[in-house]
């Protein structure tokens, strides 16, 4: 049964939305566990982890094929089939990350799911939710205050140059102008001047640690593993070195215990961390997942951007650090995205083309191959669209199958649970199929760049890797930091398996280059940058806050 | 009784918390009515206001005399006031700012009061709180960040000379490396360079807004009117030409919420708004005295630095806005203090001198005639320190009897409510004895020019008020931009009743300099700036945060 149009705002504040408490007791917990934020949002005290259930739970990934700009819907996708999964009678919880502030008023709106698979209070989620945002952004700068305060003082000083410095500040908004500023300036009073920049805060380094974080003492371990730059006499400097773990840990204090919110259907949601799924690992917490795990018999979760980068890293990076092991990943396609990497033009997406679903199906088919490497069987759900064709969904399950993967049609926004009741189905097959096989890509202690041919190779479809002399001299440099034996967390384009944003479909006979590193040594990665990056958005000419209003009595209305 | 001596984090962690629900339950409150924020925090729905209740309530004003650099303890007054008050069995809540982060990790340590007059849990209020002081910051820098896109955008421009902006971004961090900035920088892409700077957030119009605002509607109105700067048509530029004052005051749906937490001694304390004492009003909230008022019979309510700020603003301009009287005044003195306004050096504070207390009772005696003139009159809070000996109590008491004043030894810090019930009684009797003649210093609507006049000769007792050059052009510009009705908000040091602060006891035939003047056009003052004014500190060279630490289950120490 299709459902009446409305805007996602509107169907979100037209919900029932029930008390916390209500959604908490399909978990079995009391309300006296919960610390609540209102009566819709709850904390979850580290102390209701269960190793036992996080060990036999069912892990569920949705990743996704190649996306368009538009995104292809992994996070609706993920809601819809927790609805689904719930409605089947699986107990499911869907483990999501929080959403960035600055989009918000920009152009693309929140991250809370669409049409009739979102999670809600929506306007919440979407704006401060309950602070972890903000307390990451405090630590994150609370570190860049201690360091130019170190470079002040006359006693107390680690002789930092201030040329070298790495660690930039953040500020959760879309605000183009502090890409790139100068700081200190105004005299001896206001500290050495240097320059210095603003990345929004999803791209901080204390937002990827909190989402590796297994408890306190790892994250402090983390947070003073923070590299910051060097000495005058190049010697490293690391945030431990100003004492700085401690009240960075002391501002995450609560931004460690994951939150709890609800589904359109009241199904518990668990949402929790944001890092950009470019410099960073682009999935919730170790903590949220491990929560769901620990509370309900199946868990839904996505990691951002297409496979070759989000379950890459999920599998690669997060999976191994922690010791999740999925049972089975579903990847969302759209037949828009198909017809995209069929050759279709933006103005063509809606436009029915069997041809280039056909031929847009070798990027799925990669993806699908991808995930096969690491030992788990896909599902396909294929996001449902107005302007999907019979015969494109045909064509595309007929070659799923040949590749011995299910293939089903996920009508979660426009028909909530009741339109993914088959993906739900599809995916306990999977999970009841699964083999305990899994395994990642490649051992965290090969060489950095056997590490990278790897993945390039492999996920991507390279054939070699460049290096640039940059990226070589770098390499070395990382052996002496110590920090060879950590995971590879790539920062690619999302629009292409490639390192060229121009080539869609599946991508062959083509290099990759690897310009330069960077080092996340308190998250545990090492980031070869394979192009530009942006780590701090703009708004557009005309923002989204300029249609966004709020009454008299706190009734919100134009956001999205 | 004397209790032992521990650290004001000690006490407050070894206090017994009690649920929110019972604390509000003192006030008739059911906990269906709170929007928690764990189990010892709560945000008040505006709905709870009761307009019948705020017009009968007895609200007491504390101020203080001219302090020392370490202040002479109106919170820890104030909160004492608050469980002595409840002891002799007046339902009482004490309302409050809620402390900045910044100072957390320099010297100064948190503001939750002292001893054993504390607000708890002091961990969460002097950290994030509820979020409100991250929200304002966000509207601010929402603000900034729609004025720079503005300019760098083609279309929808409003033509802003970027050499005119006086709107700051901020942050609630000492930072000094932000003071003074260059934003904009690394080509097209990055917007249009200009120098800018961060404030600390309490410095923020937008938290002096928040603290002025009775409803939604009049905080979107106060945030449209935010003065940003001129077009290069030299034209007046304000947040709503930006469209700016809807998303700004979506950000701040909830923080326009007060909070409610506890005294150590469970009684109900209201913490809401921080704004800086100096550029701004220096008091909490509106609506959370308001809110005091509406649920219960006496409210304690305090306002920063001496009452030659603090008091002067809480009266001409917090009072008249809101329509709020108070019944009492308690003006804070401390032996130390009076020993300082009598020549004694920071070495000889803990000296025992009657003639020094003498001769500082000036600077007092300049005070409780000031409030005089508001045709209240003040109680006097010996607050009790262990160098203080009976004859410089008795000698203040016998002066202060001289004037028509209760001057009352509060042992709040040593003792809690059984060291401040003396205190309590003799407010009672002044609330009791109040008549209801309270009046303002000055008209609103006077010139610009006589307001201030009028506060500088009346409560500072200065001679002449030189206006520098620049200060007169202004003048002129305000009748333009309609701000001339505005109330005046002194920026002046808090360390002399005049404004140089060398100058201590009770300064006579001196002038003071309007240098220039600011506009708060949204909160709606003119703020004279009659000396340096800090908006951001820095931190110390061994900062706060070395000695901080957090263990595994998330316990704090080192926190002050």
């Amino acid at each position: 049964m299709e459902k009446k149009h409305l805007s996602d705002i509107e169907i979100a504040q037209a919900a029932e939305i029930r008390h916390i408490d209500t959604v908490a007791e399909k978990l079995g917990l009391s309300a006296e566990k919960l610390e609540h934020y209102g009566k819709y949002k709850a904390k979850l005290p580290l102390s209701l982890l269960n190793e036992e259930k996080i060990a036999q739970g069912n892990l569920v990934l949705v990743s996704a094929m190649t996306p368009t700009p538009a995104g292809e819907g992994k996070t609706t996708t993920s809601i819809g089939l927790t609805e689904g999964l719930n409605k089947i009678g699986k107990q499911t919880t869907v483990v999501l990350r929080e959403p960035s502030l600055g989009p918000v008023f920009g152009m693309k709106g929140g991250a809370a799911g669409g049409g009739y698979s979102q999670v809600i209070p929506m306007e919440d989620i979407n704006l401060h939710f309950t602070g972890d945002f903000s307390a990451i952004e405090k630590a994150n700068n609370l570190l860049s205050a201690l360091i130019d305060n170190n470079i002040q003082s006359k006693t107390n000083n680690l002789n930092i140059d201030p040329r070298t410095i790495v660690w930039k500040r953040v500020m959760d908004m879309n605000d183009r102008a502090l890409r790139q500023i100068t700081i200190g300036l105004g005299g001896t009073a206001n500290g050495i001047p240097r320059e210095d920049g603003f990345n929004i805060t999803p791209a901080s380094e204390v937002m990827a640690i909190l989402c590796m974080a297994e408890n306190f003492s790892d994250l402090k371990e983390r947070l003073g593993n923070i590299f910051i730059g060097y000495t005058f006499d190049k010697e490293p400097v690391f945030a431990k070195d100003l004492k700085a773990e401690n009240a960075m840990a002391i501002l995450l204090k609560d931004a460690i215990k994951p939150n709890m919110v609800q589904t359109l259907e009241g199904n518990p949601a668990i949402i929790h961390g944001g890092p950009f799924a470019n410099i960073a690992q682009g999935t919730n917490t170790v903590l949220a997942t491990k929560m769901g795990l620990s509370l309900s018999d199946y868990v839904v979760t996505e990691a951002g951007f297409g496979a070759d980068l989000g379950a890459e890293k999920f599998l690669n990076i997060k999976c191994v650090s922690s010791g999740l092991k999925p049972k089975a990943v579903v990847l969302v396609a759209t037949i828009r995205a198909l017809r995209h990497h069929g050759g279709a033009k933006a103005d063509e997406y809606n436009t029915a083309s069997v041809a280039r679903v056909e031929e847009g199906f070798k990027n799925l088919a990669k993806h699908i191959e991808n995930i096969q490497k690491f030992n788990l069987n896909p599902v396909v759900a294929i996001n449902a669209f107005p302007s999907d064709t019979e015969d494109e969904v045909k064509l595309i399950q007929q070659k799923c199958a040949e590749m011995n993967v299910d293939a089903v049609v996920a009508k979660g926004w426009a028909q909530g649970g009741e339109g993914m009741t088959d993906l739900a189905k599809a995916v306990v097959t999977a999970v009841e199929a699964h083999t305990d096989d899994f395994k990642p890509l490649y051992d965290w202690k090969a060489p950095i760049r056997e590490k990278i041919e790897t993945i390039a190779r492999e996920i991507y479809g390279a054939d070699v890797v460049d290096f640039s002399k940059k990226a070589k001299l770098q390499m070395n440099r990382m052996e002496k930091l110590c920090l060879h034996e950590m995971p590879i967390c790539m920062a690619k384009t999302q629009k292409s398996l490639s390192d060229n944003e121009l080539r869609y479909g599946r991508p062959e006979n083509f290099d990759v280059s690897v310009r330069e590193f960077e080092y996340a040594s308190g998250a545990g990665f090492v980031i070869p940058i394979l192009g530009q990056m942006m780590r701090m958005p703009g708004l557009p000419a005309k923002p989204a806050s300029e249609g966004m209003a709020i009454d008299d009595n706190g009734v919100i209305s134009g956001l999205s």
